[in-house]
């Protein structure tokens, strides 16, 4: 049986305490012969920061490049609202995702049938739900330079942010959501804003053009980002995936996340290209939720967005389909049965909290 | 009585069709010497582009700067999807936008009780609601440079823009949003993306500069943009006022006008700075909504938005308080009786056309 390298960020607020039950479910698959794993643990973010100054350690780098996936808490949080912004927690995520070159993140935006009625949509508008959201994670306006902030005559600042796309970054991306299209509903939505912004611009001509030369068979739509908001208010299901660049993706992952009602339930993988040599995909897991430092260390965090990140990895990165589906049907049967974290609670369910919920999957294992 | 300069500008797609039922409105207005108006029109968007290949001419700029204020349509549409960037429709809308130094966007979203059903959001969750996104509108990604697209070898592109903040841009608009919360509920989100952008970190120190130096009795609060969209669809009766940069403006507000299910309903303004010399404030009022071109030319589209951007300007720009308040109590009334286009019909009321709507409304006036 390979042993699977697999890297754990916790991260700030309530990410530890939602890895801790992902460390459960690890511990019983490793007992039971499931999978086998060789586990490394490192700090990023603030909690990085607090214990060297940086929100992501060269050591903890060097394990993520030694690593065969990566599963991250969440980073962020009040308390480093003050340091310097290179070094600020989310610096760290962003260092991960750069270098280990993970340019496409993919946010499902699922709806549990068992949960369609915590959405605050009406429930015939979610029920069934599932759009996957392509996000570029590498380029745009998160990394390109200059970014700075400037000091002008009379105490007033200037401040700069670049957004910078060039081809072969929107035709990797575009690639990828095709392709995924293709496993699915053969659908994809690509949205930019050409009205007003080059990128948007050239965004639009190249996935047209990536379309056109490789992926006819797949139904393509343009759709500008502002009326694509609106129309996942208006009426989700038309969606099946949706290609967008980074910081568009980043509000419309989360406005879709939300529609499903199942926010602490849905999962994100961010992934890299094949690797020449080791045939290897890079790949960082993480729950589509934030550090939510209002909830941290009351053990009322749902730890299912987690655990469902490692089932992702199981899936994606060590082809390991039948843990990946255990815990998928772990986390299915858990909530046919009423057990529910807070964020999802409603009448006349078991409420528990995040270990609750931990032994709850762990008992339907 | 003053003579209230008007330039209306129709625009594209719907613009027409729904600018017709204003000029209905208005003729009332004038027979009923209820207020006096000298009228301009002129073409905007693609209608100028067609009629001298510019999105908007200098005849019709020099009226722009002559009105007292301005009526626009919506502009743009798949007709002129390959025109040059540079002409596009939406230039022309940008060029108002900036060469008026139209900086504040004002955008309710307001849910009108006879329509809370036509919400995808559970009833209880928009009946009553009612926020304002102030939008910084000529400044950030829609204007900064560079904004290019360059050819590197290998037939790639790299296409730039720029988000360009200076501190007093958003002073000004932080104070119009504190401003306004003084006037409604007393609280203010500030949403950017601080965690990712130096426009963001510049956003939320000046507007906590603005507010501890003159709005402590206004509530404050930051939002990181993401976040701001899952809590509009979460929960949107916690805002009163939303301020925020341009492109977040632009889709934030959109999610927002969704939500209330009365997209059709909503108007806005946008002001310039009070003149030092004439006292006089630039305004342009356009509804929310854009031009629609899947029903442009059928007269199914909503006049209401548009209506109520005339009502608007009677109040904002004319002080006609009380011709702005006939005609928002007719728009009311009509509602109230049943009366309803194709995108707020439900059952069992009355549908009309464009042109039925405003039989309606006149009637009720
Ligand atoms: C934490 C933050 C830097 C990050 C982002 O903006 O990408 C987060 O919001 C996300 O969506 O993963
Ligand atoms: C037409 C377009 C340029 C415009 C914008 O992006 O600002 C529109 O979407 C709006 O919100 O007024």
């Amino acid at each position: 049986m390979a042993t699977h390298k697999l890297l754990l960020l916790p991260g700030d607020g309530i990410g530890p305490e939602v890895m801790a039950e992902v460390k459960r479910v690890i511990d019983w698959l490793d007992r039971r012969g499931v999978a086998s794993f060789a586990i490394e643990e490192d700090l990023v973010g603030g909690a990085a920061y607090d214990s060297c100054g940086l929100p992501i350690s060269e050591e903890a780098m060097a394990k993520a490049f030694a690593a065969d996936a990566i599963l991250l808490g969440a980073v962020g949080g009040a308390k480093w609202a003050h340091v310097n912004y290179e070094v600020r927690p989310e610096a760290g995520l962003l260092r991960l995702r750069k270098d280990l070159q993970l340019f496409a993140n993919l946010r499902p935006a699922v709806c549990y049938p068992a949960l369609a009625d915590a959405s605050s949509l009406k429930r015939e508008l979610v029920e069934g739900l599932d759009v996957l959201i392509v996000r570029e994670l590498t380029g745009g306006v998160y990394f390109g330079e200059p970014k700075t902030i400037t000091d002008l005559s009379d105490g007033q600042k200037r401040a700069i942010d670049t957004q910078i796309y060039e081809s072969y970054e929107i035709e990797r991306i575009a690639r990828v959501a095709f392709e995924l299209a293709r496993t699915r509903r053969n659908k994809v939505v690509s949205t930019e804003k050409h009205n007003v912004m080059k990128t948007g611009l050239l965004w639009k001509q190249v996935v047209s053009e990536v379309h056109g030369s490789s992926f006819e068979d797949v139904a393509l739509e343009h759709q500008l980002a502002d009326s694509c908001g609106m129309q996942l208010v208006r009426a989700p299901k038309q969606f099946d995936v949706i290609v967008t660049d980074n910081l568009f993706g980043d509000i419309l992952s989360d406005v879709a996340a939300m529609l499903t009602g199942s926010l602490g339930m849905l999962p994100s993988a961010s992934l890299g290209g094949v690797e020449e040599v080791s045939g290897r995909r890079r790949a960082l897991y993480e729950p589509v939720h934030g550090a939510a430092p209002d909830i941290a260390g009351k053990g009322l965090a749902n730890p299912i967005a987690m655990v469902g990140s490692l089932a992702m990895a199981l899936r994606y990165s060590f082809g390991e389909l039948e843990a990946a589906d255990r815990i998928e049907a772990a986390i299915a049967g858990v909530l046919a049965g009423g057990v529910r974290t807070a964020d999802i609670y409603s009448e006349g369910k078991t409420r528990v909290g995040t270990a609750g919920m931990g032994d709850a999957i762990l008992a339907e294992l």
